[in-house]
């Protein structure tokens, strides 16, 4: 948790999907800061709100759920759904099906403002000697980069049909630290993540924003320069990590398309080949 | 039909899907030319095959029917699925469902070459004063843009991982004759369509290459540089139709979304506002 | 005159303004066929109107003949102004001052759409080894390229703030035949003028557009990419000069600014220098 | 002003022109430290000259005046005209006229380098959710940008032609702090507008160049890559006022257009509507 | 030969390299057309000069011969040296050293134009899926290609440094006819070649060209818009060879290198691996 | 030396060409932290070797010697060959065979990482007024940049043909200091030059990348977007010399091509003019 709010900037109700995801969890606490009252959903059971918390069940298949959980929200802060690589029926239901539940209850609610994971697996099949920027053509590495891709471009369609904003995050690999060499490239620390999901919720105008979700690594494959307008300024760094990853994974295989693609272990085993 | 096949190489068994639609039965005549069988598939029955045919009914939902639609088939060309704006459901059913069901019976049966129908509503929220070419980010205009450009995701990582080759049409508006000024820019001849998807399927190397299908129209809104590799010429031209579209035509209501963006009157109306 | 009128498209009342200048003169007669009413304006007298012409004399520098004279008018073909290298003054006063009261007048009298005679001298600074697109910065090569760069912005300005349309066409050569060598790349035929003229009158949505004036010619420095939404098709070219003009013109200095830019003979010489 | 100039490279007679403007007056005292003479200019009475200064009163409108006024100069800091948007008529005399003086001026005197103070609003129709570079076509936001346009565009011509050199500087928003969460991305600090200024003045060699005027900021719409020839690095940021800032405008109507286009409040009101 | 020369500008005369080689014997009766005399030249004895023509013996590896071949020319086609894939040092011979002496002779001797035969084996690497532009980074498919890189950058640097003009002709398979389905991607007839080589010698202004040399095929990968100030319009196509080349070689083996790449056999087989 | 190593990924056997060159005696103490073994090379007498250390005797230009030299070894720095503006035959023999014996000593070695010196002169000729990235075609201000340019498209081959993977560093001024006002847009300083040779020796994944070697200078003519991947993060600037250096050199002499050239006194002068 930030020691001090990334912005005073409060919305009276923000929605938290997946608040029992690993980042979910993560940004549950932190989102505190900027609303008067932090609604968090998860497909099973939360237990009890804490304090300035609205606890809903909801799954994301489950139409009926979604308008309700929509209900009197200012904007979404969207972590739900699947969130690795998985079979293609789950990851159809939560992030195909769920995400356009999504963004109909946003619709039919009048939400105007969705924060949306996407990940960078959406494009994990460019190598990573390429540096890509947010207009690439997409090139995901498996389904689960595929469904993202589909919800951004969901994401696109509302804005250029409803007017419905959102700022879609190639979340990187957002872990309390780098745990590879890989990660030194990709690497997001929650404290950044935190000052990204902020900065997505309160910059003025977005349209449908794609923006890469790093901190400020030396090594880096994706160029964020058509996004400067969300005003992201990563404070963190894999940098200090460098010297204990390094020393931990002396080699590469360069032969081995985990080693190739920026999407990593994405690339090499899933549960359907 | 032409005159003269647009070439002399032959499959041994093509399949067709969507073999009844309107682009479907353009093809099934115009495809015997170019295989030793064609295998022509419907959701609903489609009678008796004729010579050089075999007839089969699968619907795209149906996983089995699938895989067995695409056993022993060297290449597909894939017209089936939704092909206007509807509610989300059928179009998830048919063209995401589907279209995951055909690359995965694909992938199992060993196919390699796919012509999937794609469709200019990917990029319909261009606007009309816009010139764009196959890598500007998607802007579907509906649902059923928004599920063509999930086909092209797919057909991208079905290529990336599997080696499975597609060539994606973005075909605008493929009919007898352009019926307004709008087609005067999106018009595909039925004997360019026969063109585009023959040189899709004897093109040597096409990995995922998307292209927009139009004939050689004085106006258009795409730039198909990219895809020069696939060796379509088209040799009509919606030129010969202009005097009389805009005879018919003499007014535009530029402040109708309908002619301001490149999609049309998919942009304006739809089942689901 | 083209055999054929290149659209059925109609106007009520077409403005031409410089219709006493040399382009003027020869889209006068040409332009009846596209409208009931032809008025042609110029600031010295023009004599007595033709069948279906109007005829009004009025200086670009004046107001309140500039808005008189686009009173009940559907579209302007802007013809006027000064169209050679000058002193600064009257390129001042003809084609800033001229150009802002005319767009004045259209926006007061809610015309919608303009022709803007621009010039190929906006970019004579590029050299005649490079090939520039539409949106490549302005390089004007004197006072009326100058000009001509501020018409163009000026027309960008009043497409977005008050919806005005304008084709800007930055014209080549346009002479009964090219004259010399560096016309074999910028030559337009007068039939190809009209086409052009016609093509940015009747494209049904243009924002603000900048395209090149030339014909089908092989040698070209410009790329209208960008403007093919316009439905231009030249079909004249300067190929069928080009034995005579290099028979000619045998050498080239190519040290002399005039043989190295683009502009050609308004680099080298100006009234001013 | 800078605890220490910003460059030891001294001037023997440097010109500022709109001393007596709100960034005239900001300069004045910082030039000095650049330049054995100051020569500061206005259209009204600048008073006595301090130590180091020369004064003189010149309308740039006044072709005779502009030539005494870079009589004896070695480089010219433009900060004079109209800074406001005003009707066209002002905006005519003093921007496109009075730059034309200046240049001229220039170039009959032997003076090779020019600060040219530009704006932002020379691409001010650009939406505020779009990052630009300094090469994107222009789009200005009224007559005041219109007028900035024809400037620079007037810089490069004097550049191509006589190799009189000029840093267009498109200044966002040069105030003590941002007054409004569009100035965050916005904002230069009065440091960094002299480090600017200082480093167009002494950098070797610049032609033509076009740079944004903003401090670092984390959010911005601009990217200055083709500039860093330049050597301008900010050591300031409206990071440290956002809270204030944010705090005091708490929401956005994102269907206002002066939310919406860079430009901001020169986009929605003027004189001249 | 063409009926009627491409051009009737003439030269005193002309220089062919290479004049026994497969292009060069094309070359050398076509070349007579344009110039008073030709000298030809081969690294062995080429017999009697034909009328119009001198006749020279000189190895590219010899300075002084190459010295005193190139005195008193105007213009030079510079077919020889190595055209195939070879061991390293024939390569570097004939193609590097060799390359430095032709432009070091032409420094020496004032001669100002050199038609440069490179090669499509420059950017070899690139797939057959792709389209490239003459920007594209290069990438040789072995040592042939790598020297014919050499040899256009040798070409820039004589360009920028000392005003010798060069068109390099990525020439792609210049053969009576395609013989397999690469060619008819990379085909240029005969005719085509001499309209390419005339159209380099007698642009008005070239500096350092680079444009591919092909016919007009329906299938391409690259992209001569950066050349078109060239002039060169190809008349002839591969589509009429399309039937009967593709008869012949039906199926494409897409593993292997000779189908992916671009440089075709190039890539795959070399004296040195 | 940096007080610490940039990174704990140690090799068995380095090797550093050029080791007695200004550059090689830099890296020479550098190295060893980075390896079991440094090999050190020079074509002279390196004396006799340091702990750690293993000496050898090779001339570039001897394919055997080379052979020999890259025996048993991890991976290679290259600093060897010609490193300054010389007549063609020894920058032939070090820079253009050299190269080729280092690359064929590798590819029969197995070598598969190469640290390439080459040099800001690949693109010298480019403006000081212009930005570049590591795209821009090249253009060598003279036969050593020509020959650095033959030496990255080598590189290119063999890692495109073999995957031998390289980093050209296209290195600008390192020295003690900045000397003229040139070098404070090309230095870098003896501790970057290690972070960058430490950088490509480490990174996971490089193909074969350019960067261009600078410190974090503010001015700059030269963008590495495209080598984020390398993960070089310059800790040094110019911007500390900035005060002495312009003092010292108050003056630019803007129509000498040593000023107006990135190449600087590259440009200008040269034993072979």
């Amino acid at each position: 948790m930030l020691e001090k709010p990334a912005s005073p900037i409060r919305f009276k109700r923000l929605l938290l999907t997946g608040a029992a995801g690993n980042l979910g969890k993560e940004l549950r606490p932190r989102l505190r800061a900027y609303c008067d009252v932090l609604r968090v959903s998860h497909r099973s059971d939360l237990g009890a709100p804490g304090a300035g918390e609205e606890v809903m069940t909801a799954s994301l298949e489950d139409k009926d759920a979604m308008l309700a959980l929509l209900d009197g929200v200012d904007a979404v802060v969207h972590m739900g759904g699947v969130s690795t690589e998985q079979p293609w029926e789950p990851i159809l239901a939560g992030n195909i099906v769920g995400a356009y539940n999504l963004y109909e209850a946003a619709r039919k609610n009048g939400v105007k403002r969705i924060i949306f994971a996407s990940s960078n697996h959406v494009t994990g099949f460019y190598r990573q000697d390429e540096v890509i920027d947010t207009r690439a053509p997409v090139r995901p590495d498996g389904f689960y980069g595929l469904s993202k891709a589909f919800g951004e471009n969901l994401a696109q369609l509302y804005f250029d049909r409803w007017g419905i904003e959102t700022v879609s995050l190639r979340i990187g690999s957002s872990f309390p630290a780098p745990v590879d060499r890989r990660m030194l490239a990709t690497w997001m620390s929650f404290d950044d993540l935190e000052r990204l999901v902020v900065a997505g919720l309160t910059a003025p105008i977005v349209g449908h924003t794609v923006i890469y979700g790093m901190s400020d690594n030396a090594t880096t494959w994706w160029d964020n320069t058509h996004a400067r307008h969300i005003g992201y300024r990563p404070l963190d760094s894999s940098d200090v990590f460098r010297e204990e990853v390094e020393a931990r994974q002396q080699t590469i295989d360069r032969k081995d398309p985990v080693a190739l693609y920026q999407g990593g272990g994405f690339v090499a085993k899933g549960p359907f080949d």
